[in-house]
């Protein structure tokens, strides 16, 4: 209790003087995010995991502090200089958002102030801030509905299992999810967590469900046991959507058999909603029961900024959960907003501050803007690739995924490549099974465009730096020693090496 | 792919330009943050859910954006002003943290860096980090285990679900949970969630955990049922402690007749770990099979800081999990990290570097000295009540909450004086259940201290505070006017009224 001194790494960040505390110490971090980048000097560091730069020195818990300002230069510098940085446009393996500037401010606003979500005495305004983000973001994805409403979620996999939860809750027995193949992992993980039977998984050879097959699977479940069906709007191998209007009808005519819904996980193509030009693309997303959306990929925020959407908010009342301490009833009475019922978690960070910022400063066109941005680069690096004899483009992209690979290449070739991209510190790409033009399941490179920042001039020395890793010869398949694994991406270590 | 202005609200928070682009938004923030305390001027704005404080104007999402610094300063100001804000000496209601400036300004780069932790390739060295903080924090609650290990979680209830969890994936049986009724509410919902039958709940008459009731519960079960018996480190109501080695006995001796196992939620009581002086009160934690800890309480992070040990990596195994596009059996066999296990989340924030930042900034020893700073002023107001008799105190407190009542009054007078105080707008107290002197259930007004900054001048104001409206006749019970619901807490709104 006695009286802190100006470097004090004991100083708070919220009160009257809490923004003097931080402002010298946001320097610091900005120093070391500036250095860190600028050491790295590229998308990832070279060398792979056993790269110094992918590492911190000293101990975790020293037994003295070296104070606030040795600290945060130390561990922000080595996390910057070891990043795999999605603002670099070579960083393009993942639906890993570079997010804006602005986003990330106001990101910091919420730490500081530490609003937690599950009750009215923990975030007055924040709580109030919610209600009307998530009312008009559902109402973007549910335009016609009498009442719809999103909750904030950690990301899609959460936003996902909420959605199977709520379907799970509103039947009187357990019901079978039907998706796709090209369904995100954490449908099936999510009816394992809530102990539902695992999903009805169906072949997507095109890369999309075929709504016959959906009937079909749907038709052949035991009379009256009530259906899931899980649509994809943007897959995460390649950004295919479903067909969502047919599927939606495939749900509505099994209602005449039995309880059914439909969940769209649109969490990667959702924003296209802010798009007049891409909207189209999305149609029939308004018909689900739910929807998982993010705003951490076409989105542009900082993790986390996931949203599940619901047409009717009384669909959420299979949340409702007491806590005296936070929502006792004559509390309610009372007048006190009921948080709660609102999220699986308690204690929840202020998440909708940084999306209600972004939306507020770029606007619903400003938004539109990036997401045909990033739709125009695919595009773009979509047809680059047609034109050149030496790499084969899986198809047209769908999104802000393009899918290609060396002409030639066997799959094991196409993963070391990979490997070695990401070794030489050179580009981040990722990988997806697809077929080939003739139906075979294939390996691919894949490139997820999210940065609107890329310039053709980058799409160029993407592709040259593939050609070049391409044209060497496969790697010989001999022990690797611990400093280069990567580099011998063929190379199988023993069981007792693994990591 | 136009170049970008200074004042583009599109510019990227990543890449060797984004510390430039944060800086001027980052003292907009800062201003915003001054300006609404300075306005809100105490714990948090007075008027209760209706007050113009705690609301934003104007349309969420606007066609046209309004730029980075209108939205941010507006946005930052209205949170700010509404917010209820820890880091004031009179916000006690809640496991609610004032953060320290030194994990809030770090926190600031993981969302500008956003590396994402279900990934090598989004999180190099992030990971890295995660990997060796895990570990040592792990070590710090179970000291002679040979693998201590740790996932990072968004808090206490995702962290006893996990431990309910791991228990259900072990056992070849689903179990049953026994826990007491001052187990956190977070128990319950897991099981919900999880599908499994709810926990036997025993009566706690007097705060903690009974280990002969224990026993007599678990041996009462069908033979051979698996039990996870679930004990409380802090309890949120009272701060409480359940005797933890008795029922690491008790446990043990189930184990002859049952699979059997223990779960401790030290999601309060934890970091006591932390101090010579307190850890002794924790003595047989180490003893669980697994322990939530919450480092967004007693550790002065912000939202989230959420951590589940074990003390053998083996028991996360359960959690092991596949992605092609994330962990392919072919990019594990050559060297890269498989993180997909480590959460049921997929995309996931880089919540460690704060915790990281601060353990190094602060030290073993300074987060000690803070842990002992708050038990300290707990006990100074406890001695405070104890000596003013209108003032009647529940018991010596455990921690640092201190739960206590104007003497005489009655339960619903005790929940009005808690809202008038909210509505007030002086101070925010929490609520709990606990016996009095006699054992009769009675409502406490609560202060749950985290705040080390908090003088005895404060302690004594509060005390002032809540003398002076139990003094205040109780308000009649008439209509209330919206603007003033908090003001009226005996009225009964109309159904149709309920927000």
């Amino acid at each position: 209790m006695s009286a802190p001194t100006p470097l004090d790494p004991t100083l708070l960040a919220g009160g009257c003087a809490g923004p003097a505390a931080l402002r010298p110490l946001l320097e610091t971090v900005l120093t070391a995010l500036a250095d860190g980048a600028a050491e790295r000097c590229g998308p990832l560091p070279a060398g792979g995991p056993d790269a110094p730069e992918a590492h911190v020195g000293g101990t975790v818990i020293p037994e003295r502090g070296t104070g606030a300002h040795e600290a945060l230069g130390a561990l922000v510098h080595a996390l910057a200089r070891g990043a795999a940085d999605p603002a670099d446009p070579h960083c393009v393996a993942h639906l890993h958002t570079p997010p804006l500037a602005v986003a990330t401010a106001a990101d910091l606003a919420a730490s500081a102030l530490n609003p937690s979500l599950d009750s009215w005495d923990q975030a007055p305004a924040a709580s109030a801030l919610e209600a009307r983000v998530t009312a008009e973001l559902a109402a973007l994805v549910h335009p016609s509905a009498p009442a719809p409403d999103a909750l904030v979620t950690t990301g899609g996999t959460e936003s996902n299992m909420l959605g199977v939860l709520l379907a799970r809750e509103r039947h009187p027995a357990a019901p079978r999810v039907v998706c796709g193949e090209n369904a995100h992992h954490s449908t099936r993980r999510a009816t394992w967590l809530l102990g539902l039977p695992p999903p009805l998984t169906l072949p997507t050879p095109r890369g999309v469900l075929d709504p016959a097959a959906v009937r079909a699977a749907v038709e052949g479940l035991p009379p009256g046991e009530p259906v899931l069906v899980v649509a994809t709007a943007g897959t995460t191998d390649s950004g295919a959507v479903d067909p969502l209007p047919a599927l939606a009808d495939v749900v509505a005519g099994a209602r005449r058999d039995r309880p059914a819904g439909l969940h769209v996980d649109a969490a990667y193509g959702g924003p296209l909603l802010f798009s007049p030009r891409h909207r189209e693309l999305l149609a029939g997303v308004e018909r689900a029961d739910s929807v998982t959306l993010d705003l951490h990929k076409l989105g542009w925020q900082p993790i986390a900024a996931g949203l599940l959407t619901v047409p009717d908010r009384g669909a959420l009342l299979p949340l409702t959960h007491r806590a005296d301490y936070l929502n006792a009833d004559d509390d309610t009475e009372a007048g006190l907003p009921d948080l709660l019922g609102r999220s699986l978690r308690t204690t929840r960070r202020a998440d909708v501050l940084k999306i209600a910022v972004t939306l507020r400063a770029l606007g619903r066109s400003g938004l539109a803007g990036l997401v045909d941005d990033v739709l125009a680069a695919a595009r773009l690096l979509g047809r680059r690739i047609a034109e050149e004899p030496k790499l084969t483009l899986q198809a047209a992209p769908a999104l802000s995924t393009v899918l290609f690979r060396p002409a030639g290449a066997g799959d094991d070739r196409v993963a070391a490549i990979r490997r070695r991209l990401l070794a030489d510190g050179s580009t981040v790409l990722g990988r997806a099974w697809a077929p080939d033009a003739e139906g075979r399941r294939r390996l691919w490179l894949k490139a997820t465009l999210l940065n609107p920042r890329v310039q053709e001039s980058d799409l160029t020395a993407l592709l040259k730096l593939v050609l070049e890793r391409a044209a060497e010869p496969a790697a010989p398949a001999r022990p690797a020693p611990r400093s280069s694994l990567l580099s011998l991406p063929d190379q199988r270590k023993p069981p007792d090496d693994r990591r």
